[in-house]
């Protein structure tokens, strides 16, 4: 029977362990890396020793976390506990920490889909982000909220629920950032650097991908194209496409919003994003899939044919 | 001398008067009409007589707050008690607000440059949003909040603070969301309506803002130049600018954004955002005003002639 353990007895596991390597999930985003540099700033200011490790490169704006991290010198050692934080499953700590999750001691984590890979887990699929957990046990722990950890904790709430705009989001979201707020965080600066920093090129690629948009089936299907020609033009990197995707379903009247990137090969990665309609299912009909209202698939052939087939598949989940 | 009137004595003002008009501001954003909605709600659940009037259409993403309002047919009543709400000075009421507004009772604020023009007024410049304050005299008043309430409460917060994203949020901003969650608000659909949903015009509009972009000062300065012409083309109304003054400051490196919109009489509005620089000062030397990190004026000459203005102002803001 999985099931997860108190907030109390993931802080008893803590406390008696020493040497702890906490593993975030590979591609780390700001979740996953507030969870490991806070709890790893947590446990070292009760004198124990902890480092963080992962697999995949950490995004530039979360460098206030690592350049305090670094600037401590976090000396090696050879681990006797593992914490893995915000990871659903085994092969998400990645290859290069695969053998040292799979003796995980401990799991902490917000996904519902958590495989209970781990001796012990705390999991809570009720909280928008996996910080609100780390943050109960840091105060179990006895540990203080620093301002470093807090602003840790704060990248992660903030960016799992979209800086509270997110269905996810809960009251206690809110009242944990809150707490985040007392405890001496510059989240204005925070703000414009996870929420508000564009790079020009971004703001260029953007302008041409909403220039790009067409509608479809009475404006309820509408599509970005974005071709590798445009990102070139724009200067871009493929990171900057990410936040393209929900563009199109903003527009009022839209249900299903469809961005076609051309990838290096000329095949498109093709993401649906929807209000009302089933994502996944409207994506697995071409291979791909996804959650109910983000998904997606790759495919080949010219941009028209696939605008055609997708507005197909569409009308057909319309019950037009 | 000025002073702010505790909660507590706008409560009591509140609960000896009856056929209250509440007034918001002119060309009503989501905190005036927050504030008068939630406002006129809890005085109608205490048994008295009140309505909502303003200068201006509202926009049409607020219409869960008249709807409500127009289901309930608010008779007219001669007001024997003004209510002002989210109003700093006298002008702000509107033409056809201005009458009333002179006689105003009570005045509920949260813009540190009030002019005390009504007979009391409450006002805390430290509040994100005025309806924060108007839920603490709901409190004092010790009406309910229902959902509505709660919702019409929640757009002001929200819309005042880009969904707790700007510098203005405090802790108490998110205690107050955290407990208008509690009171059973739909925030999903609320932050889609409020953040997520932009009309094609208003889209168009955006993507030749962005396109309209150039920068000065070494990239810490860029415009965007919004004509006549360009809302005609995109079929806008003049609330679809709203959301464009925040996109110049969002780009890497810019300290400030601004924007220049043509007005009817062939004016610029322009509106001045910035990072670190003092916004209201910049704006001064040009017969306006505003907050430290958003202000804005108005002028005539050509938008070259502007640019070249403020590029001047905000090179001496920046030393250099």
């Amino acid at each position: 029977m999985n099931e997860s353990i108190s907030v109390a007895s993931a802080a008893l596991a803590l406390k008696q362990a020493d040497d702890i390597l906490i593993i975030t999930h590979k591609n780390p985003d700001g979740d996953t890396l507030g969870c490991g540099f806070a709890m790893w700033a947590a446990l070292t200011s009760l004198g124990k020793r902890a480092r963080v490790a992962n697999d995949g490169i950490i995004p530039a704006r979360y460098t206030f976390m690592t350049d305090e991290y670094e600037k401590r010198a976090v000396a090696d050692f050879e681990p006797r506990f593992i914490l893995c934080v915000d990871t659903a499953a085994l092969k998400l700590a990645g290859e290069t920490m695969y053998e040292y999750a799979q003796r995980a001691d401990l799991c902490i984590d917000h996904h519902g889909t958590n495989e209970f890979y781990a001796k012990q887990t705390l999991v809570d699929a009720e909280s928008a982000s996996a910080c609100e957990i780390v943050g109960l046990v840091i105060d179990e722990l006895g540990a203080q909220y620093t301002p470093y950890i807090a602003s840790c904790l704060y990248a992660g709430v903030s960016t799992d629920t979209g800086c509270f705009r997110y269905s996810n989001t809960t009251a206690s979201s809110h009242r944990f950032a809150a707490r985040l707020f007392d405890s001496g965080i510059d989240f204005s600066t925070l703000n414009r650097l996870l929420f508000e920093t564009k790079s020009r090129a971004r703001a260029m690629l953007e302008q041409m991908a909403v220039a790009s948009m067409e509608f479809a089936l009475d404006g309820k299907l509408a599509f970005i194209t974005v071709t590798r020609e445009m990102m070139s033009r724009a200067g871009c990197d493929p990171s900057d496409i990410e936040g393209i995707t929900p563009i199109p379903r903003m527009i009022e009247g839209v249900d299903a919003g469809v961005t076609l990137r051309e990838l290096q090969n000329g095949n498109w990665k093709v993401s649906v994003r929807t209000v009302s309609l089933d994502a996944a299912k409207i994506c697995s009909g071409f291979g791909g899939g996804g959650h109910v209202r983000a998904a997606g698939f790759e495919c080949s052939g010219s941009a028209y044919d696939v605008k055609c087939a997708v507005t197909e598949t569409v009308k057909q989940e319309l019950g037009d």
